[in-house]
Formats: C-alpha cells, structure tokens, sequence
C-alpha cells in the first residue's frame, strides 16, 4: 500500500495505472475508520482494480462552533485497518496542500441543502461540494463510494455529479450498525457510557417510526410527533430535527407515501448524531 | 471535421484520442466566430494533437435584462471557419443537453469577481465558471484557451483551475484588433455605423493611458479623470466602468506602479463593450 501526502505524487501514482487500463475506487473519508468506512473500502475492492482512499478532516465543512479541532484522528490504526481492507493508496494531505491561501472557489448544490443538515450548519455542504469537487480531479475515479448514513450528503453529491457533468458512478453502502442498533460514527467516540447508552434513541425513534408507518398511519405532523415524544423522554437527548420528507427532493411531506426518507438529528449531551431511515410506502 | 451535438457522442470520440494518448486542446466559445476566436483555434492547433472548440451560448452568464435572445449565432458560417482553422470536433450541444431541469449546482469564485465585470453583471461569472467547469468534465482536456480580451475571465478561470485542482493549463491571447484599434468581439455586429466610428473611443481611451504612463503620471484617480473625461466627449458613449487595477488581485491601484490592468467598459448606443491594456509599471 501507498501513503501520498502529496497531490503530484498521488496523480502520478495512479495516473501510471489509468494509462494501463486499470479502473479506480475512491472512498472519501475524514478518517478515524470504522466498520462504516470498512464497508465502503470492501465495496470499492470487489468493484475496481485500484482502491484509492483519501484521509482529510476537511476544514471547510465544519462551522465555526463545530469540532474541527477536537475529530478524532489516528492516522497509524488508520493505515493498518486500510492496509488490511486491501487499499492501494491512502492520500493523506495536510490541509495546505489541499487549500491554496488564496483559494477563493467554492461548489454549491442549492434547494437540496436548505433541508435537514444544510438548515443546521450552514455552509457545511457547499464545503462537502468543494472538497469532493477537488478529489474528484485529483484523483479521476471511475466510481465513488459514500455512506448512505450521511442520506442528504448522497443525494447533494450525485446531483452534483449530474449537473457538472462528472464521469463517475457514486457507489452508496448501507448504515452500519452497532450490536443495539446505534450507526456507526466516528463521533460516537465522544459520547461517555451513560450517553452511549441514551445515543440508542435514535434507532428506537426511527424503528418506532417503521412501526407507525406499518399500522397504516401516514400523517407525517402525527407520526413527527409520535417521534418527538419519544426523544425527548430520553434526558439527554436534545432534538436537532425530526423530519419525514421526500427521498429525492428531501421537500418535507404531509402525507408519508411513496419514497420516504425519516431522517433524525440529535445531541446525546454535546454531540451531534444523525441516523435515517428508508421506506417504500404505499 | 466532427460535430457533435451530445456529451456522449463528443466524450466517446475524445476518448478514444486520449487514450491512444493524444493531447486534447479546448477552445470554449459562443460561437459567432471572429479572428479573435481564430487566434485561439490557431493557437490550440499548434500545440495540441486535438482540436476541440465547444460552441455554446450559456444562458447561465446572461442576465435577466441581457441579450442571451440576441446574441449572434451563424452555426454554418462557424461550421465553415473551424474546419478551415483545422478544428478536429466542434461541440455543439443544445441548452437542455447541457443543463438538466433539475440542475441546482453553482461554481463560484470569490473575492475577484466583486470588481469590473462582476460588479455590473451580477452572477455573470458564477455562469462563466459553472459551464467552464462541465465543459472541462466533459472534454478533460489538456489546455483550455481563452482571450485576453475577457482579462478578468482569464483571472477568475485561472484561480478556479488552481482551486478544484484541475489538470489542465490555461493557454491564453492576445486582444485581437479591427484596423482602427477596436478590439474584436462578437457584440461589434451590434453597432450601426455612427456607433461603429463611435467605438473607436475605447481604444483610444487606452491609449491616453498609456501615453499618460509614459509621461510620469502615477496618480490612479486623475489618470482616471482624464480617461472619463475623453469618453465623455463622445455623446454615443456612456461609461460602465473605468478602472486602473493590480492585475493578479483586480483591486483598484491608488499609485500605478508593478503589473497594472486598464479596463473599460463602455455602452456605445446599447451595445456594451470592454477593452483593456496590460501594463509593466515601474
């Protein structure tokens, strides 16, 4: 396996192996990896002849008051687990040679970010946008793998695909999940034993919101409250959203029918965990 | 000479030039092809194994009160031009091929766009940068050529590349000129014959300033005074913009001195035309 810090020498690498005829997997990641970003690297080492993984905690995606300082990162244990997932290359580069001082372009997808976690943290996907934007040149991938956990972060990237015209397949993997249900997230790091135990309440909210969905209710305002009810007899949950809303507009829906997308985001004490739920409803 | 009208037919015959590893040259255009258009076809000629000129009006640049209707198009006269120039592909794509219904991505660069042409036309150069980065995706060339007319355009496409890390160089011309000394441009077809004398005036503006270097003068604002004053003289001309600039940063230059850009923009009738000068000040 190949560590690249740098960008000349990461194009230069796999640059070599797209000219022999090779196609590339690259899965993005801000490191610290778990079974979430295992799950990807699998899917891009059964689909590709050479799986790039690019490690960045991105500044630009995280908002003033967000933890950019504090992400976990554990760049040893984290070319291990890559090396055993059968990676090619890690592109690891520190932030300066990522963002130029003077850089001044940013890539924004509108109407799909003004929902769920683009009205919680502004400017958070037009930093995604940019960053993949970015990786996507430098690395010149013939299919991209990304978590279905981040649900809206898919749909912002493949219509970002579309509408610049890129020439790649995004690749989604489903949520991976703890023994009792919790998805897996670097973040869960922070959360102390009682709050791990409380953070299940996100998996319960959205399995209860199955079960409503499956007894035939379909006022999406009833089944909300319902949910909310639930979370905030969890004394240390504190509900960023709770929203029912269209898989591929993410425009919040009154009836709940059709492609559904139940999508939560709450604080377990001082973190933020989000959590989503898929559903053909008739 | 091939014309392709959709992104799969002109990404399949590129392609297969690229990977016979021939270099692939992108002259971007709205067509209505002028000499200045035929100096970057010639340039792109010479230097590349491949010549492709795209031919696009971008609705995307225009403003609301713009003349995207008007703009002149003559796609069997251009047709003739490009072969003549030795074009290999000319790209022609209708506008529903080039933005989806759906389409919600913008690319945008800060902070240079605020001066000149992005101060009077609002969103013009989100437009430029927008269709100039799905022009790239589309074609991946391995130079992009561009007027020195459009100086800020050449600075903001510049910036852009660095930003999203584009593999590509932008190769750039000279201002190709009417005997008279009136820049080239596909808006001169606007001009009757009075405005047509009339439009000299922009030229020659640029050319007070010049002389006025010459003599000593160093003072931005009063260098200024006497351009304004010059074209206000002519009563078919009204200013848009008259400006003594950095020429990397775009910033108005209180003492003219280092690497000054002189830009204007004039209204001769209805018709807006811009012209620059690109000076080495000591």
């Amino acid at each position: 396996m190949e560590l690249c810090k740098s960008i000349d020498e990461v194009r230069d690498f796999i640059g070599k192996q797209q000219k022999a005829g090779k196609e590339v997997g690259l899965v993005p990641t801000m490191g610290y990896f778990h079974q979430g970003h295992l799950a990807l690297m699998e899917k891009a080492r059964e689909e590709n002849d050479i799986v790039v993984v690019s490690l960045f905690v991105n500044p630009t995606q995280f908002g003033p008051d967000e933890d950019y300082n504090e992400y976990p990162r554990d760049l040893d244990r984290d070319l291990e687990l890559a090396e055993e997932a059968g990676v090619d290359i890690v592109f690891a580069p520190e932030a300066d040679e990522v963002y130029l001082s003077q850089a001044a372009t940013k890539v924004m997808v509108e109407g799909l970010t003004d929902y769920l976690c683009g009205a919680a943290r502004e400017g958070h996907f037009t930093g995604v946008c940019t960053i993949v934007t970015k990786l996507f040149n430098i690395i010149d991938p013939d299919r991209a793998y990304f978590g279905q956990k981040d649900a809206q972060q898919v749909l912002v990237i493949k219509r970002l695909v579309k509408d610049l015209n890129f020439d790649l397949e995004i690749v989604t993997v489903t949520i991976q999940r703890e023994e009792d249900g919790l998805a897996i997230s670097s973040r869960n790091k922070y959360l102390d034993s009682k709050e791990r135990e409380a953070a299940t309440i996100l998996y319960q909210t959205l399995q209860l919101a199955k079960d409503l969905i499956n007894q035939g209710k379909r006022d999406a305002e009833a089944v909300k409250e319902r949910l909310i009810n639930k979370i905030e007899a969890e004394p240390l949950a504190e509900i960023d959203y709770v929203e029912i809303v269209d898989q591929s507009t993410l425009e919040p829906l009154v009836e709940i029918k059709g492609e559904v997308l139940m999508a939560l985001a709450v604080y377990i004490g001082d973190t933020r965990l989000i959590d989503n739920l898929m559903l053909e409803v008739n």
